[in-house]
């Protein structure tokens, strides 16, 4: 039996999501989770790893078992052994044919940036703070350049293992609400850093060091040594993924 | 020379504002840091102490140094000192009259309940987690009756030193927005634990186990024992103080 699962945390205190030799992961704690349920192991597959520090929202995985629990008793059962940084928000039983991965059409993220003299100290572990006030408009119309079908080289850390860089950039807006700065980006799929990359580049347009044209420049310059510096992860949340509606997998609000 | 400061900070690793012999509080970090940037012992006065794991959105203290500094100066040498979990936001110079906790008239409250089957992970640290459903009109309605200069003996802890129980409760609005139930709170004063007294008593009503006017009975009948329980301290903030316009403290947007 295929059974989906939509699970958010706080990355703070995770080395990301992908299960590791060494240090805690979210990934880790889920199948470990999952298997105590289950009285047996328990693989996941994710929709989208998130590295070290990058929070969820809506995390979906999908995993298959024998085990016969009730959607709320996986649910119940996951949430009072997963530490308090993570909770399983839904569980349901899912076709054969989902997979986590390969059926979501498009991921979803949000950065926040906290824009004002002072750092941030209660939402600390969600925004990445910039003191140096930003045109949240002229990055904005910045931002339009990668929308479409693009080769995001730019964009892309080195490390990152896909075999090629073209993605379909869906939706990116840069909105400011009081102190905050927000860039909501949809995409088909992701690049390794991606966001964070783009979000990088998207702060001295928005500090008025680079023109508004410069993100056209550096997507058709494919060179990610002439962007701008990896933006931090504490700013980063993975909103999540959307499937087909046949799969009937519930879509969180930001 | 004083001077009046606003501070920012997530409870959650507090063991509440106050100084104490034992355990890192707000108060002893901050005095600690603004000793360091004055070369000099200092002593604040704040608006309202908080509880341990209480937030605040912005505390407003006041002190007196012989030290010059920017404010900017004075701010950002704080934040330089203070753990990551804490911030000032402004730091200026007030008439010697102004006093963080007289002159203020009024303080705010937020308190946020997350009401969805599943607990919180990604904001585990800023919602109180009731998973059965909330009527939120329900508790608006009932909280209607407590507006108005009331004695407040049903809401107030055995441990509270207050001389007397009357406080004027200026407003009180329970709302929902999606799964988050939010209940805003503000009068001129607040008795120890009150604003989760009202809130322990409005969740009854919320789950349909108490009828709306319960909570103008607890109120007339002024019997601690009686009234709901305290509700946890994690899905507290406190949004700030206010002042006369003379002293131009900034107001915070929650």
């Amino acid at each position: 039996m295929r059974l989906a699962l939509g699970i958010e945390y706080d990355g703070t205190d995770f080395l990301g999501w992908q299960r590791l030799s060494h240090g805690r992961t979210v990934q880790q704690v889920l199948e470990a989770a999952l298997g105590k349920v289950a009285h047996a192991p328990i693989e996941v597959t994710c929709a989208g790893r998130t590295d070290s520090g990058v929070h969820a929202l809506q995390q979906v995985v999908h995993f298959d078992t024998e085990a016969e629990r009730s959607d709320y008793g996986w649910m119940m059962g996951c949430n009072s052994l997963l530490p308090r940084a993570a909770a399983v928000r839904w569980v349901r039983p899912v076709e054969g044919e989902f997979h986590a991965r390969y059926s979501a059409t498009s991921r979803r993220y949000r950065y926040r940036i906290l824009n004002r003299p002072a750092r941030p100290g209660l939402q600390a572990r969600f925004l990445t703070w910039e003191r140096r006030p930003l045109d949240a408009i002229a990055m904005h119309q910045a931002a339009q350049a990668v929308v479409g079908e693009n080769d995001f080289s730019a964009f892309r850390t080195a490390a990152c293992q896909a075999p090629h860089a073209r993605r379909r950039m869906i939706a990116i807006t840069v909105e400011r609400q009081g102190e905050e700065v927000r860039i909501d980006v949809e995409a088909n799929a992701f690049l390794h850093h991606m966001v964070r990359n783009l979000v990088g580049s998207l702060l001295p347009i928005g500090r008025g060091e680079r023109p508004v044209e410069w993100m056209a420049e550096l997507l058709a310059g494919r060179d990610r040594s002439v962007a701008g510096p990896t933006a931090p992860a504490e700013g980063l949340c993975f909103i999540g993924p959307r499937y087909p509606d046949r799969f009937g997998i519930p879509e969180p609000t930001p």
